[in-house]
């Protein structure tokens, strides 16, 4: 059997059976075996940022990695944004990048690079096959890398002759059982226990799985039981949200509402996160966002089981599936009139279905919607932890291949959107439900706002041909069809909800170019 | 005087007035001292691989180095593939990239990444700046290693309170003139001439600077006088060729074909570059491809003066202007007809006017046209070093803004394209007058015969469904006019030479789509 075999068989053997995919001609005998193996999907993408933004999509989703298959340096290269933004949001992935020949590679090609050291950056773990033998026990070696905990990047570098060479075929290696999330000592849960008892001003801060399920439930009894606030960090990797939740605040992104929102308290809680910190730092601003003379106590990082942490503190404060604090359904009127960020924000939570994965990549325009959208049918919400823009139409791209059966709201901005195009394309091809919905603001609107923000004044005619895009006008609708997707341009509230249920509607995916 | 400004009034007194950029948060500072510094001309592209491939396309043709501005390790990131391809082409490039406030980076925010680690791979110099006072001295530091020789890429990080804080003003830096090209011993050159003399089959190969002007001159001199073989690699930075200049062959990318090409020659004399090899390695074929018992000569390296060394090479074997081989013009005749790629060719041939800069990303389509355009008018080619595709449209792009009289044409694969399709937007922001014609075959065809060349064997539906594109059809000219500009579909030679002649009239960007 050739390494390329046993490498996709080792793939299927422990779960991974979906490949997003650019491949070149260093990966040609992993796409062979693709033939052979039927129960691989491999999942084609025209630009490699498509590829690895969807693995993170369909990581955030199904809590099981993807591949991603990637030509040599330069390949990886256009993935390296999205894999920032997947490492950010503890997302299990395993790269497999295309390497020369190993006799061939010390003749430094034209394609040839440092893989591994543009891997490094990204990936918890990096390691090269040295022949078709070394393949399946460094996959199993990566898979456990991946699992955690916490979840992470594997990048396994394939040369050519491990692909093409042959070991003797054997039972599929399996990777070793994932650590067990460790539980938090019963002294930190007593100390956290008394800080809620002592009715002193405490937010918990909530991220990563403690933001779905039984974790949130539990975060919302004790939230009920002791009046404390809970929120999550400005960005999360996937909240689950809507009537019937547990309510989470968000702490804002602006370094002044921060400090505002977080000035009451005298204790922080920190579950699977680190005290607030600002996204960037401003000439006069505090990096640190917490008040003075507030403490921060760690309930638990994400090693430990966040699930078990929240149930024990629950228990160890009486709190009760009764106490459970849950967030009503909003009134969904349909909004009207010319679009802006607030009656978007409506828009939304009048057209989401129960089930819905909310994709956020809107930037400026999205922040009004959090709140309006806290009451909307029960939903995932997908944000982009890494901060590095192009994420939306991938993320949003991989969680639909992960979920066929649940809609996908992706809301981009038009400068982020452009990043990463070609997702449109995948999209089509694959059939999926997303409605893409493009915040057309012609500007790089926040960066608009972080030029006064660091000080640098007012911007004169040079410096904002850097801040606008008008010049000329984006035509997404024509984007869409030049990859064979319908879309439909909106300028009032009204077409907007008509335009989303459309959409929804569909099997197939849809752009919405919504002229702010 | 803040560092931001300190760092653009330094690029300026040193020549660089020209940056690519796609700036961020982080990168406001810089942005604003364009405002007090018109003479830096800011080039803003929506994705990075843009920025960086027109920053190459600029240094190829304007022999003097362009900066990039980056924003973060993501931007970085983006840029990469065509960092990769330029390094490999041995341009010349400032990048800029911006960095966390020194202060705030332990912190680890969402964007905070590995920025070092990322550019090494693709960069020969890479330093922060420490303050604002740093930045002169390493501005001219980064220059200096820039210059080469050979030329070489600097990333130069830059912390925003590096950017934001103050230095004393004082006259500007300017980096140390470059380290000459150093001049050939003379028994390199007695040694070669020997080998010229001895009427033994020797191919000569070229690249680089040997592939312009009097270098080139001297070669085709050379080869007069001796009878002698003169070739460039089958990728080449820049070429000067057509009606009145040295002619040159090319070695052909696929082995065996260079195989059979090398087969003849007992020696190979190697200027600017090294003995020629595969692409990439195939099962049982060679990686080296010139034939056994054939020598090399390195009559020079990157670091020297191969002007000199032909001139000195020519002088010793008397080769004389008298002696030069000059490429006659060629028959232009419009063709007609369905496309294809030979006809494609001659289209080229029949419409590119004296002075055209021809980007050549065609992969399998424009095999053909290397020979078929020898003769046609004056014009520079330039080809892909690095082999990361998504060069073309940036490339162009850059060119364009270096040689704004010049019309440009780039001849673009189908699936190449896609990689970096926003180049089309800022062509049309900057007016440039670039023609793109998109070879529009609907698969990655290259892909298709390298899985045959890698003994991979038959591809299967599941192993098809990698390397066709052809689902859904990529319309590029929706996607031309989704990024402002106008578009063409043509499907015969005869409407492909009359959209191409007005795409050269047009003083502003057109696509064309080549329905092959």
């Amino acid at each position: 059997m050739n390494g390329a075999e046993i490498l996709v068989q080792t793939l299927l053997a422990n779960g991974i059976d979906t490949c997003f995919a650019n491949p070149g001609t260093s990966e040609m005998h992993f796409v062979a075996a693709l033939d052979r193996n039927r129960a691989m999907r491999c999942v084609l993408g025209l630009f490699e940022g498509v590829v690895t933004g969807a693995a993170d999509g369909y990581y955030r989703m199904k809590e099981r990695p993807a591949a991603t298959l990637l030509h040599l340096g330069p390949g990886l290269g256009n993935g390296i944004a999205n894999l920032h933004n997947a490492r950010k949001a503890q997302s299990g992935i395993l790269n497999i990048v295309g390497e020369h020949v190993t006799t061939h590679l010390p003749l430094d090609p034209p394609l040839a690079a440092d893989i591994a050291g543009l891997a490094r950056p990204v990936s918890a773990w990096v390691k090269t096959a040295t022949d078709a033998a070394s393949i399946a026990p460094l996959t199993a070696e990566a898979i456990a890398a991946i699992a955690g905990p916490p979840p992470a990047i594997a990048t396994l570098i394939l040369p050519g002759d491990a692909a093409w060479g042959t070991a003797e075929a054997k039972a599929a290696t399996t990777a070793p059982a994932a650590r067990p999330r460790k539980r938090v000592a019963s002294d930190v849960i007593d100390k956290a226990a008394r800080l809620l008892r002592s009715g002193e001003p405490t937010l918990v801060i909530l991220a990563g799985p403690a933001l779905k399920g039984a974790a949130l439930d539990r975060a919302g009894e004790i939230a009920g039981k002791t009046g404390v606030r809970i929120a999550t960090q400005f960005f999360s990797a996937r909240l689950e949200r809507g009537a019937g939740r547990v309510p989470v605040e968000r702490i804002p992104y602006a370094v002044d509402q921060a400090l505002a929102m977080l000035k009451p308290f005298r204790h922080i809680i920190t579950v699977c996160t680190e005290e607030p910190i600002a996204f960037f730092a401003y000439p006069g601003k505090p990096s640190r966002l917490k008040p003075e003379g507030c403490d921060v106590l760690a309930l638990c990082t994400m090693e430990d089981d966040c699930a078990a942490a929240l149930a024990d503190l629950a228990a160890a404060i009486g709190a009760q599936d009764t106490d459970r604090v849950v967030q009503p359904a909003a009134e969904k009127r349909r909004p009207s009139g010319a679009l802006n960020a607030e009656n978007l924000a409506q828009a939304m939570l009048a057209t989401m279905p129960e089930g819905c994965i909310l994709v956020d990549e809107s930037v400026t325009t999205g922040r009004e919607s959090f709140g309006v959208t806290a009451g909307a049918a029960p939903h995932d919400n997908i944000q982009n932890m890494g901060g590095s823009i192009g994420f939306g139409t991938p993320l949003a791209t991989g969680a639909a291949i992960a979920c066929p059966d649940r809609p996908v709201l992706a809301i981009v901005g038009d400068g982020s959107a452009m990043y990463t195009i070609q997702s449109l394309w995948t999209q089509v091809r694959e059939g999926l439900n997303v409605t893409t919905v493009i915040c057309a603001n012609r500007s790089y609107q926040i960066l608009k706002n972080e030029f006064k923000a660091v000080g640098a004044g007012v911007p004169g005619s040079n410096a904002l041909s850097m801040l606008d895009i008008a010049n000329p006008t984006l035509d997404f609708v024509s984007l869409a069809k030049g990859m064979g997707m319908s879309g439909t341009r909106v300028a009032t509230a009204e077409d907007l909800c008509r335009a989303i249920e459309r959409g929804f509607a569909d099997s197939g995916p849809t752009l919405i170019e919504a002229q702010l």
